[in-house]
């Protein structure tokens, strides 16, 4: 072993010789026992005995071993650092996987091959590793030495301590000494010196970094890195994982960088968790803070739209989902360390795999065992946000069950850090698992390094951060805050009241949104209503601005697919197409149309099967713009996705609108039915910090009254005067057809 | 029954009043047989017996049993006739699928209420069908009655007759007399009369008016709607079935209309033809024109993309498929009357349903005894056009099988009617079971009453047909025939060579368009080449453009998805968007950015889980421009799809293009790998009237050359001489790698 070598690299490690040293002169301290930091050796031997019995371990054992037979035909290759996304970053990225899941195989199978694997890999990193200068290529970020940023460099160790873990008690001391002087050594004394600020970071990247420190720990017998993973460098508990738990959670479980970035963050939150469980049950660590490990799971899986996929929300794409890795880890540990939940199992089952320990195992027999295939479906549910759950919070109105539910949403938490829109009372509609009313999600192609090194495009700040890119009003062409993120940070939208039952046929949801614009308060109220006389759910959104001075109000509407119908008479423009504005987000806006309707407005839109109709109570002066991304996008960075506005000045107004989905339609097989909308007009009947009334009216001269509380929420009656008449209703918000001499 | 009524009706019918006497005056003449026209007693019964035993037929019976079953739980409505796509519209459509359906249910279960079903509904019809005027509705079209063109009502009495004709013994002698007079007789005398520019049409249309005039004349024993059916209403044979089998087919069963329009044609024909060998086999319909019919299945499914769709040649849909009911039919005849060809298994698997009768239990019974699952998979095939075989042809190279095929097609034949578009040329191309260059297809909302009724659109002609909407050369900014219909008919482009042999990795297919412009000679040659070096199959394109003089020569590629990388200085208009010219369909066009890049063009784009680059050599004074549809369309009718084109002036010149698919992504998982070509140049080392010879060049420096034909269509050796080099090869179209020393 190049002993030497190892020292010279362990010299230079700033303030930590003596530890090391400690390590070098002494035999590298035995473990009690190998595996154990995710599986033990009896786990192994159970998921051996298992195989061929249980679906879900079955799927999950076959990905493993045709990756990893493929990888034994093939070289191995460490090549040097490359950039974000190229050959380089993903060869190393592979080759975690690969040790890994060789790793766990050879527990598993026993088969010795697997371990050469990640021997011989791990050598082969031995022999380059020490050479590595900090990555030349970072940008604003902690560089790794494998990794342009520390970051994947964290989620290499945690998976190939794992997979070292696995393989220990194959390897020779001195392939262990080798290996663990010349890589797993300097690259933890890297994180903990040089990677300081993301040790001590309270943010998904520090939840990495702390859980590569802390498994590290635990792997090679060093329970001061595990004390600093824990409490931060300074081991004061201002930092580190503890306090993590605490702040990035709201007591809900909410991750408060929304579920893209959660379904991420439990990842290490639960890779960790799990070690220090097996090595220090003692911590209790799964019953820390109420058990908000189990929390923020459910919280994460709970926010999936029908189709698996994540809402969009923030710097989100549009198609991560339910079986992300990170997620099928957390699913499977929540399923073994908090009690054998049936509703885990349709998780399971959508990300028909498991992972490797006992966890899993367990996962995929109570799947096998369950007495019909599991569904992933969830109710309506509120989550709070912010550390003390008193940030506002996400609210999920839903109808019906599984893969064909309509799902309302309304996001009126806190922002998020860097990866926060501005983005307050935006709403999604999801129907016919279709993203309806959509988030327009992150301006990045991840990992496409021809697209700006695979990184967040210039425009994801300039156009999908800016609040016109989502369902919200936009007060005088400005961004809420006016795109300040510290600004932002520093407050966060009010809840006022959440109805998820649906026994009544009306689950509605309200917040306020004050102070995102000087001078301008702003409170949304959502009912999704089930109906006889409609073929569907109903979205009824009720969009209220209160100011004392006049503004301009633009209430969009994000839609796909092809306009249908209107009410006014549209005329797209023909011969030329300008931006939008100048600036927040409009500059990124082609005007496709305008029209000035003084009347009802509807707008119908045929997306996928079905087709949608706008209809928005009449105000004087309203003006319907419509718009397609694309401007100022010299790159072709932007999806090219058209929207709808509705344009007013006033100084208190109230967008009432219904979203009507209706009829069916078929290009393949050229049927087509109720292409006509059944709603005929919105009206407003009244509104004022009391209270809003808004009659909807249909084609047969049908009627209904909409009566929603915004005074301080509660279950009334309440009464509300409007027009020379009284309305009464009971509970915070109500619909109720209009009889004749009803009113 | 109201005899005074139904008198009054027959003898306002033109032409016709002695038949229809004789018809009244004895009882209606009994049929030696019913059920016979589609489906007799003794097949009901063995589909009885069969039921539950194979997959085809119980998913058909299913599908059948549930429609009848929410039929015979509803009202039975025959409303006043209205608008296409409106609500009676659709109406009386579904009626007749209702009463097909319980016809046949009846025969196969025996069930009275399915019986008692059709005979309620056909007696609704008799009392409301002779007071029907024609059609207040119908534009430029022969109108029916209960729709607003006589094709809807011919496929509804197609129908109708069969569930007739299956419930006929179940009926009273006065029922049948009632239905017979006020429906059946009056229907049938206005399409032969009023009808008979249809009944005498070359064309689709004319087949169905044949078809339920034929059919009814079996049922109802009337000889001589036969006879008027098959030679037209003179009986001299210059129109009719006959005539129609003649003419609209090519020799290889390719339907001139293309196969959108091929699997609607082939509905009626089959039907009758169905009908002609059950009553008179001596005619041995068959057999007719050597097989035609069956050619002409086979020519319409193999047509097919690998995820089962047509591709989208002329006026058509982009999502009509295999499964269609025309070719349910035809699959399942072709295979009961031409002998069991089980790759039509394939066919009969990916539609999950058969016909109910005999045919389709055949069907059924040999699929379930597949040894394996039957997989619908098609070599590299061309088919002849014109009805003399001489109208040039569709060429369809493929590599690999089943759903995971990549595609390559060219249209080189006829114009093909009203439908028709001016694309010669043009080539499609299809990749991970997607349009990667795509057909726009029609500009129609079929069905959708508030888009135009549903019926085509203006932008049809303004856009969809235009040459600028295919992925073929446009010259000067005009359409082919400058988009005369007329001139374009009267013309056919030429097939010059056709390899669709995929051993030796390299098929080829070339044409000619002479004639389509003045002056201008057009020659098309495109390869599908497997290689080593490359992960997907490449396509090159050679399109050759001859003249005395200088024009303007645009190669669109209507590509989908999202610009990655271009080789060029890419600056999209940011501030102003105009449309890319004034007629021809250029006004649709937004033209989205412009550059003049003169060395080799490179532009890579991201369209599902793949790139493309496409990489053309360069030529002086190249422009690149990029463009979307939505100029000049005030309602908002046309897909918003974005386009590239090269456009250069010059006399001869040689488009030389390689389109390589490259790499993989997946927003989900966040993967990416290979996002930028391994190809790195095209070269043209030389071309005229006798060969084109290009060279390839990877990033590595490999190379290649390609050689074709120019000259008569021949194996060879053929020699050409460019640029003082001397190059031979064999076959009309070869690529070989270059080795140091070869050249």
């Amino acid at each position: 072993m190049p002993v030497s070598v190892a020292m010279t690299v362990l010299f230079s490690a700033r303030m930590w010789g003596v530890v090391l040293l400690l390590v070098l002169v002494m035999p590298v301290r035995a473990q009690e026992q190998h595996p154990k930091v995710f599986i033990t050796a009896s786990e192994a031997a159970a998921i051996r005995e298992a195989r061929g019995h249980y679906t879900l371990l079955d799927a999950t054992l076959e990905a493993a071993t045709e990756m990893v037979e493929a990888a034994l035909a093939a070289p191995i290759e460490t090549p040097p650092p490359g950039e974000a996304g190229g050959y380089a970053h993903e060869r190393h990225k592979q080759n975690y996987r690969e040790m890994y899941h060789a790793g766990l195989l050879y527990q598993i199978t026993g088969d010795r091959r697997y371990a050469a694997f990640v021997r011989d890999m791990l050598l082969q990193y031995a022999e380059m590793y020490p050479a590595l200068e900090p990555h030349p290529l970072s940008e604003n970020q902690v560089p790794g030495k494998l990794f342009h940023q520390l970051l994947n460099e964290n989620v290499w160790l945690v998976h190939t301590i794992i997979g070292y873990d696995c393989v220990y008690d194959a390897l020779t001391p001195d392939e262990r000494a080798t290996i663990e002087a010349n890589v797993f050594y300097p690259m933890v004394s890297w994180f903990m010196n040089e990677g300081a600020y993301s040790m001590n970071r309270i943010h998904n990247h520090g939840t990495w970094t702390v859980a590569a420190v802390g498994m590290a720990g635990y792997v090679l017998g060093e329970p001061e890195w595990v004390e600093q993973a824990l409490y931060g460098t300074d081991k004061r508990g201002e930092a580190g994982f503890m306090r993590q738990l605490d702040l990035l959670f709201s007591p809900d479980g909410y991750y408060m960088e929304g579920p893209y970035y959660a379904r991420y963050a439990i990842w290490p939150f639960f890779y960790f968790a799990e070690a220090i469980q097996r090595y220090e049950p003692e911590r209790n660590i799964y019953g820390y803070r109420d058990g908000i490990l189990r929390k923020a799971l459910y919280a994460t899986v709970q926010t999936a739209l029908p189709d698996g996929t994540f809402p969009a929300l923030n710097d989100a794409s549009l198609s991560m989902n339910v079986a992300a890795p990170g997620v099928v880890l957390a699913t499977d540990l929540v399923f073994e360390r908090y009690g054998p939940d049936p509703v885990l199992l349709g998780v399971a089952g959508f990300q028909n795999a498991v992972v490797l320990n006992g966890a899993g195992l367990a996962v995929a027999r109570a799947y096998e065992a369950a007495d019909e295939v599991p569904e992933m479906t969830w109710p309506s549910v509120e989550f709070r946000d912010g550390a003390d759950g008193e940030g506002g919070g996400l609210g999920i109105l839903r109808v019906g069950r599984g893969k064909d539910q309509t799902v309302a949403l309304m996001k009126y938490g806190v922002h998020g850090l860097g990866h926060g829109h501005f983005d307050k009372l935006s709403i999604l509609f999801y129907d016919q698992r279709r993203d309806v009313l959509d988030d327009y999600g992150f301006a990045r192609f991840v990992n496409v390094e021809p697209k700006y090194g695979g990184r967040y495009l210039p425009e994801n700040d300039t156009w999908a951060k800016q609040t016109i890119a989502h369902n919200t009003v936009v007060v005088d062409g400005r961004s809420q805050n006016d795109g300040d993120r510290k600004a932002a940070d520093a407050m966060h939208a009010d809840r006022h009241f959440f109805d998820g039952d649906p026994s009544d046929g009306v689950q509605s949801m309200s917040a306020y949104a004050r102070g995102y614009y000087t001078g301008v308060d702003m409170q949304r109220t959502v009912l999704l209503v089930e109906d006889e006389a409609f073929d569907y759910p109903l979205l009824i959104d009720l969009f209220r601005l209160e100011s004392d001075a006049e503004h301009q109000y633009d209430y969009p509407i994000h839609y796909d697919g092809i306009p249908m119908a209107t009410s006014f008479d549209l005329a797209g423009h023909t011969d030329v197409l300008r931006p939008l504005g100048e600036d927040a987000g409009y500059q990124h806006i082609w005007e496709t149309a305008r029209a000035r309707p003084d009347a009802v407005v509807q707008f119908s839109w045929l997306d996928g099967q079905r087709y949608y109709t706008l209809t928005t109570a009449a105000a004087p002066g309203t003006e319907v713009l419509m718009g397609r991304t694309g401007a100022h996008d010299p790159h072709f960075n932007l999806r090219s996705e058209p929207l709808l506005l509705l344009r007013r000045r006033a100084a208190d107004h109230l967008f009432a609108s219904v979203i009507e989905p209706h009829g069916y339609f078929s290009e393949a097989s050229e049927q087509s039915s109720n292409a006509r909308p059944y709603i005929a007009a919105v009206r407003v009947l009244g509104f004022d910090a009391t209270a809003s009334v808004v009659e909807i009216e249909a084609q047969d001269g049908r009627r209904w009254q909409v009566f929603v509380n915004n005074g301080p929420a509660g279950d009334g009656p309440h009464t509300a005067h409007f027009g020379g008449k009284t309305y009464t209703w009971t509970g915070n918000a109500e619909m109720r057809p209009v009889r004749d001499g009803t009113e």
